[in-house]
């Protein structure tokens, strides 16, 4: 639980302008969907759209701002995405060169920014719903791998699946299921359910992202597609800059979770 | 019932291509989705994918292509959009100066095609469960009305939404919301039910496109996001060229309407 758990996300902007709060979100801000940032300038954010387009799974978008303009609007008016979230990756040429508390230098009036849904929100109706993420319960990062499936590829962009992991007890797995195919904005149904081999993972213990949880007996591993897909396939494509968050330290926006619930 | 209500979509790509068959495409390759054209110059893709994403309900992208290409890959593999619809409108400026029926004269390499989501393809679900679908018993085009609801703006793009409306018997109501829910690739739930003047609607018998139909006692007129939406707003932001699918000559996908259901 975070001490920040039932803040508004409004307070929370302030202190991470401030740089009065430069921790994980975790928890914040209970009940509101927090977002993945990736900004790009505009000569590949078209790209950008059209393989978030093609690959909804991994890459679903929340919120795309006009060419400079650093308020997302739609979820998060008053916000600024230059300042407001608690911690930056800035990548050059596909490498990281620096990890900021804002993007003030770093901005370009020709840059777009892209809010992308995180798997936050449907664990919140995992876990309203009695069905547990081990991850949480043993304070982890969520396990994350590299499939062996490919995106579809869009424009410069490409790349390999990620997805996470979660054990599910095998009497609660088709609940799983109908759960988070409520949530196709924020990844979704599964990707694939069961034999990790069957997705090219060869070792459930030894994840690409994240860390390794407890898989008990009588849990399936339970796979859905992850966000990190469109940080890996961004890298591959070495844009001259690309900004994100810090992994586990992601935009907060004042929508609910359920707002992005089809049924 | 179309003649070609069992053909499958290659024969019928192929029979447009020739120009051997130039009518409109209701109820042909029954089960198979039919989409929305809307072809624009790369400059102004980018804004029409910002457009796309804010409104996702009347502008649903099903495919769309890299600049130059014109095979909608993901959606119909082997189709030709410059070909393979039995009409086309071109507009330039926002004016309507050719109604062809291929655009091979008109094709440019840095062109990006869009394919849209059809209310077409929730009917037939409507159908399957014992929901009337007037325009179609009546045998008209649906009925459309521009709202006083705007759509969010997208760069050059914005403008009212347009509707389109089904009566549907009061006690029917509540499974027509659930089983349209299920597709929101193709306009999903209702945008409205009941009083049209609450949107903006002064006289149901005065559509502003399509046909009028009858709305029986004990029926409620109910409204759903129509395609129409982003033929308006692009009309309106008058790019340069602008080419669509003349009206129900809709291009027909190699994909089953049950893809694009989320349940």
């Amino acid at each position: 639980m975070s001490e920040f758990e039932n803040s508004n996300p409004e307070e929370l902007w302030s202190l991470f302008r401030d740089n009065e709060l430069t921790k994980q979100t975790s928890g914040m801000c209970d009940g509101y969907t927090q977002a993945n940032l990736v900004v790009l300038p505009k000569k590949e954010a078209f790209d950008f759209m059209v393989f978030a387009q093609r690959n909804p799974k991994p890459v679903p978008v929340l919120d795309v701002t006009e060419p400079g303009e650093f308020e997302p609007k739609f979820v998060a008016p008053g916000s600024d995405l230059r300042t407001d979230l608690p911690k930056y990756r800035i990548y050059e040429n596909g490498e990281l060169i620096d990890e900021p508390y804002d993007i003030l230098d770093y901005w370009d009036d020709d840059f777009v920014g892209f809010l992308l849904g995180c798997s936050f929100t449907f664990e919140r109706a995992l876990i309203d719903a009695s069905i547990p993420v081990r991850h949480r319960e043993e304070d982890k990062n969520v396990p994350m791998y590299i499939t062996d499936r490919d995106t579809t590829s869009g424009g410069i962009f490409s790349g390999p699946l990620v997805v996470t992991m979660r054990p599910i007890p095998i009497e609660k797995v088709v609940k799983a299921v109908k759960v988070t195919s409520r949530f196709p904005r924020v990844h979704g149904a599964p990707i694939h359910i069961g034999d990790p081999s069957e997705i090219g993972i060869e070792d459930l213990d030894v994840p690409d992202y994240g860390d390794s949880v407890n898989v008990k007996d009588g849990e399936v591993p339970v796979f859905w597609a992850c966000g990190v897909t469109s940080q890996a396939a961004a890298l591959e494509a070495e844009p001259d800059l690309m900004i994100t968050h810090a992994p586990g330290h992601m935009f907060i926006t004042n929508r609910k979770d359920e707002e992005y619930s089809v049924l």
